[in-house]
């Protein structure tokens, strides 16, 4: 029983009027910005700062990545209202012990929304990724889609983008101003799929941001076993990558790559 | 009085190896990536995912940011462990009602410290910041420095870089894994060095992260006038801007960029 989900949307870009370096006014597209105070059942849990494409996947997103829900049914209805930037969130029983569950405050590298709740690392041991591998082909496939794929990036710069795919096949695209709130838009995406975290076998996770500690975990919670990044990876990624099995491939763009984990998966 | 502070150190980047696109195994330098938990008068307060280059400075001038201390003299000393991963922080009279103003979580699109205590927003528009004007020779000049600053970005990529600088003269370069950490460690330093906020009137804060709302506030918070960027704007971080009064240049690289606030303050 999927969620009443509001379609809330407002605009992704502004123009407005910057001077270059030879003193000419010229008109530039900027990427929108705007807080989401997300509301459950009346409790304020957290405010977002999100680009605001798709909010209501992003808060289905948010609680599940910050495991604060196990299940999409817990949820009756999300309502988002950008007149007032909240996302009012109905569950059907309550979750239990939300106090304590979000008073450990864990201020991550990543972006957006770089702030985890509860003892994640603890929960990491427990991640058994399934077995997968991506030709590199099909690596070449999925840097290429994200190339040709028309984004506000392009247009206006300033966001992350990720995506999800299946072999070299794209299955959503989602960009935000933080690169969490993209890859928690994606965890909402799939749940409303109905692509659970046991379903990501044969997925493969894009990013242009870089491989931290978070995007590392929540790759792994959501049981994709490769992910791979335009950009590069830090110490505690990559011992995260090696620690649950997760394929880890960075600096990807036009042939070149750096698999830096579980290479073994990556074949030729 | 200044407070007393450890000068804890550990590797800044690490050694792995990748197998690249050819299929050789190559030896690639990552940044570090350690979790930092704060605790004030034994009470803990966040854990930051940081670098660790200046973790006493950082978490000054987290404390300093997020409005949790007015001056330096409330701190008696902060002693950071690596081995625990802790920053002990002193206070002389203890922090009033902390509880309560750390109880809101605006968790932003900023990088690394994206978690802002309390209303900031609501403290913006008390923001008051000096006239200052920057010389387009002088821009060049900034952007020139950075470029040849020895950086551990140039040796393994993936951290954010930010420099305070008078004028064209670089006085301090700090860089972190997530780009909040490092204008948090340059607000520190600032302390240290006795620039107040009231002091941030020539200075010059240069980012290689977007201009968002929090680095916007951040800066104007520290008095400093004048925001460059080789990013781009937001929305929010645009309309804030705007609003203090606060010049923003993004895209400076080489000889070219884009002033997108208080244009006037950037003299040919």
């Amino acid at each position: 029983m999927l969620p009443k989900l509001t379609q809330a949307r407002a605009p992704l870009t502004r123009e407005i009027f910057a001077v270059n370096e030879l003193g000419e006014t010229t008109v530039v597209s900027i990427p929108a910005e705007r807080p989401l105070t997300i509301y459950v059942d009346k409790r304020e849990l957290v405010t977002l700062m999100t680009l605001g494409a798709h909010p209501e996947k992003l808060v289905l997103g948010f609680l599940r990545n910050q495991r604060l829900i196990e299940s999409i049914d817990e949820i009756e209805s999300i309502t988002v209202d950008w007149d007032v930037g909240a996302a009012a969130v109905k569950t059907r029983q309550g979750i239990s012990d939300i106090e304590a569950r979000t008073s450990k405050r864990v201020v991550t590298t990543g972006c957006g929304q770089g702030s985890m709740f509860g003892d994640m690392m603890a929960e990491v041991d427990q991640l058994v990724l399934p077995a997968a591998t991506l030709s590199q082909s099909q690596l070449y496939g999925i840097v290429n889609a994200i190339r040709l794929q028309e984004t506000t990036y392009k247009s206006s710069g300033s966001v992350h983008g990720c995506a999800l795919f299946r072999g070299e096949e794209m299955l959503v695209f989602v960009e935000d101003v933080g690169r969490h709130n993209a890859i928690d838009t994606i965890a909402g995406w799939m749940w409303l799929q109905n692509i659970t975290s046991m379903k990501g076998d044969d997925k493969v996770f894009y990013t242009t941001g870089r491989l931290t500690s978070e995007m590392v975990i929540k790759s792994g919670q959501m049981g994709i076993p490769i992910l791979v990044s335009r950009s590069g990876i830090t110490q505690m990624g990559h011992e995260l990558a090696q620690r649950i099995g997760l394929c880890t491939i960075g600096r990807a763009t036009n042939k070149r790559y750096l698999s830096f984990t579980c290479s073994d998966r990556l074949t030729s």
